[in-house]
Parts: structure tokens; sequence; C-alpha cells
């Protein structure tokens, strides 16, 4: 296995879905606009990494890896809604150009698709992984929603939050594409758990990125989920270690929409949050570097150490 | 099987539901909330009937009619987003209690749910039937989403409409009971096929419900889908049969908030909207009824035939 044969299999991946034809415009525009994102595709190319072992699987490989593509983007365009986000990677969100509702439905349909492919893998283990990761990824969205403007919330909170609605479809990507290649147990347990710390430093890396001083380096507003009211471990890390009066400073600047920018930067940075959460987010990466070095396939295991290595040391 | 067994059996499906232990707080209280409404369980009950041939599948139907009421139940909160609306059965919408948010992330915790119970239960062509289910619904909503305000829409995509987003939930509920009962093909058929048309008829009944000169009588607000500027089938047919000056009347009403209900209904009622509304719904009963007969189990064929008149004949 190549990196280069990976990046191909990811493109044949991307056709798979486009190709699903739809007759109703609406649906068929809806689809295409959001399929027409590039993103890194991560938590597919883990899938299609994970079941590399066996390469006899060829079509379901990438028919997981569809699938796994698909149930993400429904919960991107879930949390779009839920955030109202005006845009996504760069492009304006569905609930932007269309509406809300656009942005639930299509959700919906395209949640339901999975499920439909899912069917027709006709693996059970990995029917009954995907309902359960699908179900906790809610539950981590229900859970951050509900801790919106909680400035006591608790650092296992934070961590419950990072693994459920990131962590958790990393690590069930690649469980069941070691699932789908027949994989040992060992080599399963070892490339989930990768997976799944991999994912919660993928996580604390977009919490330190959106409290980037300055957003046009990494091409995306920053300061959003301040803005959001959402305490996230920037903010956290900085408020534990603030006195009370920087505490109440802290305090008026969530759920503020004009704050500036240099002056929450440099407070949180100089009460630490920065520090301490890249230093968080260098335990996870140990523990996914870990079960990556347990990782037999030789070839394998260093995919999977560029990909942590990549999660936690990207510009965006 | 009598209607007090299945009504009994009911009873245990709601407890199947409740008793779904959630340890977070917000999550716990949306649900239990949503679960507390007392609707008429509609299409569990379809499935427990049709699943009655065979009632050595004791625990097994009742966990399969959990599952089509959480599908059901996801679908209305999400449905409630969509439209904005601010109640459902008479009770406040879970999007006006908390939020849009909410509404969107508790209606994904109870898919996936459903799906989670699919998966236990074991049968691949319920699953497939299932997942293929909720992707029409939605293909349903999001056609009618897009019809809105469209005065020129098509009989046959009101229809498709009816069809979609609620014919095919009952056609579902009942052609799952009956894979699960391992009926022969003639009894899945005529289930199925009875089902589907009593869907239809229960969604142009809604329809006409909507359309009540006075919203006391059956306990819920009237012409919400011409102030959402939602063309249905009496708006359709008096619009068909309207003048000139008639069909540029009739536009005016449509998306507005404030309109006199007494000049729409007359206008509507005069254009004779409700009598072919009436009619056309009566077709889809006499196809419900015809399938219904064509039944061999005297209690079920019975059965059905109440169900599909109370969806016609019922007063809300």
């Amino acid at each position: 296995m190549t990196k280069h044969s990976i990046q191909k299999e990811l493109t044949v991946v991307k056709n798979l879905i486009k190709n699903e034809i739809i007759e109703e415009k609406t649906i068929s525009d809806l689809y295409k606009y959001i399929f027409k994102s590039d993103g890194k595709h991560l938590r597919a190319r883990l899938s299609l990494v994970a079941s590399s072992i066996n390469r006899r699987k060829g079509k379901k490989r990438l028919k997981l890896a569809a699938i796994i593509e698909l149930l993400h983007t429904a919960t991107l365009v879930h949390d779009d809604v839920v955030d109202e986000s005006p845009t996504r990677r760069g492009k304006k969100s569905v609930n932007n150009i269309w509406s809300n509702s656009h942005g639930v439905l299509i959700g919906d349909y395209i949640y339901s698709k999975a499920f439909i492919l899912m069917v027709e893998l006709g693996n059970n283990k990995i029917l009954d992984e995907l309902s359960k990761a699908t179900n906790d990824i809610s539950k981590g969205e229900l859970i951050q929603l509900d801790a919106i403007s909680n400035k006591e919330i608790s650092l296992k909170n934070l961590e419950d939050i990072s693994y459920y609605k990131t962590g958790r479809l990393f690590e069930a990507a690649a469980k069941c594409g070691a699932i789908l290649a027949d994989a040992d147990p060992k080599y399963i347990k070892n490339i989930t758990n990768c997976s799944k710390n991999l994912g919660i430093v993928f996580q604390i890396k977009d919490d330190l990125l959106d409290y980037s001083e300055n957003g046009a380096l990494i091409g995306k507003p920053v300061f959003q989920d301040l803005k959001e009211g959402k305490v996230t471990y920037p903010f956290y890390f900085a408020n534990k270690n603030a006195n009370d009066s920087e505490k109440i400073k802290l305090e008026s600047f969530l759920g503020k929409k004009n704050i500036n920018q240099k002056t929450v930067f440099k407070l949180i940075n100089d009460l630490n949050g920065i520090g301490e959460t890249e230093k968080l987010a260098l335990q996870y990466l140990g523990e996914a570097a870990k079960a990556a070095n347990l990782i037999e396939d030789k070839n394998i295991s260093k995919e999977m150490i560029e990909l942590v290595n990549s999660a936690m040391y990207r510009k965006k």
C-alpha cells in the first residue's frame, strides 16, 4: 500500500458518492453542491488505510469509505444548521444558500443514504458499530449544546465532547475498515485505538486553530467558538489559571459577537490557555502514536503515524 | 388477536421506548418530553397488526413497533424544525421549548437509536426496507419544501409527496411486520398495499382537516398549510376550478399569515376544493379496502378495514 494508491482510491470513493443519481432537481442540486467541497476526507481515508490490510475486499472497501464520508457529511450539514454557520470550508453553507429547513432535510437524506449502503454491505458488526457511532455523535453535539455559556464545564466534559463528536467517527471508520478486512483482534484493537486518539487530537487542534491570532493565515473565521459562547480547551485552561478579575474579563468575552481578537488572544495566551491545550493534544498524540507503533504491518503503522502528525501539525 | 390485546401491546411498546435510559440530563429531558406525547401510534399499531399473524415472534414484534415509533417521532421532531411549528399534538414543540438546534440533534439521536434497535433485530430485509423508507421520507419532505408557494404544482406531485412523506412509513411498518412474521408473499403484498393506501388516505384527511372552518372543533390550529405557503389538495382543486379573478384571489392567500378563515374556506369550498379532495381520499380508501379484503386472516382483515375507516372518518 502506498499513499498514492489510497489517494487514487479516494477519488473513486468521491465518484461513488457523486454518481448516486437523484431525479429530483432540488435534491440533486443540494447533493452536488455538498459533495463538490473538497475536504481532506480524513475519516474515509482512515477506513481505507485500515482495510488495506486485506486488498481482496476491493469494492467493499471503497463502499465502506463512501459510507463513512456520507455519515460525516450529514453531521457537518446538521452542524451548520445548529451553529448557524454561514460558511463551510470557505464556501457558503447549505443553510446559508438554501435554508435551515433544507439543511435539516438533506442531512436526513444523506444519513439514510449511508444506512442504505451499509445494509447493502451486509456486515452486521459494521452496522452495529456505525449505528452506535451515529448515535454517539448526536449525543456529543447535544452535550456540547447544553454546555454553551457554561464556564463551569469540567475538563472531563470537554474531553467527552471531543470524543463523541469527533473521535467517535474516526474510531468507527478504522474499526469498520479492520472488521471488513477480517483482520485479527490485535490489529483491530490497535488501529481502532490509534484512530480514536487521532480524532481527539484533530478536535483539540481544531479548537486551537479557532484561537489563532490571524484568521487570514488559516483561511477561515477565527474565535467562532468564543463568539458562539462555546467553552473549548483554550478558554477552559485560561479560566482555570485566571484570578478573579481575569475570570470576569474572560466571561465578558463569552458569547459576544464583537471582540478585540488581539486582546482576547493575548489574555488567553498569557494565562497559558494555548500552552496547556497544546500539552493536552500532545498527550492524545502520544496515545495515538503508541497504538500506531503496535501495528505490525509496517506500511500501515507508518501511514497512521503520518496521519497523526498531520492532524497535530496542520496549519489549517 | 383482539383490538384490546394490540392496545395492551402498544403500552408495552411505549414503555420499551421510555425505558431506554440516558444518563445525560438534557438528552433525557428531551427524550422524556417527546415520548410523553400521546399520539395514536398508528404506524406502530400497523406493524403490530401485521406481525400478529405469527405470535411466536413476541418480543421482536414489540421491538419492531418501538423502532417504527422512534423513526416516526424523529421525522416529527425534524418536521417541526422545518415548519417552525410552535406546537405538536397540543403541546409546545421541542424547537419552541428548547431550540431549533435541540430539535435537529435530538431528531438525529432518535433516528440513530432506531437504527441501533434495527440492527439488534437482525433481519436484513427489515433493515433494507426501513433504511429506504427513511430516505424516501426525507425525499418527500424535500420535494414538498421545494413546492412551497408553487401554485403550478401538479396533482401527481402532490400525490408523490403524500406517498413519500406519509404513505411510505405506513407501508414499511406493515411490510416489516409481515416480514418479521415470516408471512407468505400474498399476505405481505396485501397488507403492505393496504397500509400504503391507508397512509395516503391519512395524509389527504390531514390536509382536509387543515381546511376546517372551525379550528376549535379539531383542537389544533387550522389553515397552517396555506399560511406556510404550502399548496395541498383543497387549494390545488379549487385553483384548478377557478376563473382568472378567483385564481388571483386564491394566490393572494398563499403564504399570508393573516387571513379571514371564513372567506378562505367559503371560496375553496365553493370552488369544490373540499369536495374533490374528499373524492380523491375515497379513491385511496377504496384501494386500501380492496387490499384489506384480500387478506385471508379474517381478524386482521377486519382490523385493517377499521383502521382505514378511522383514518378517513376521524374528526381530528
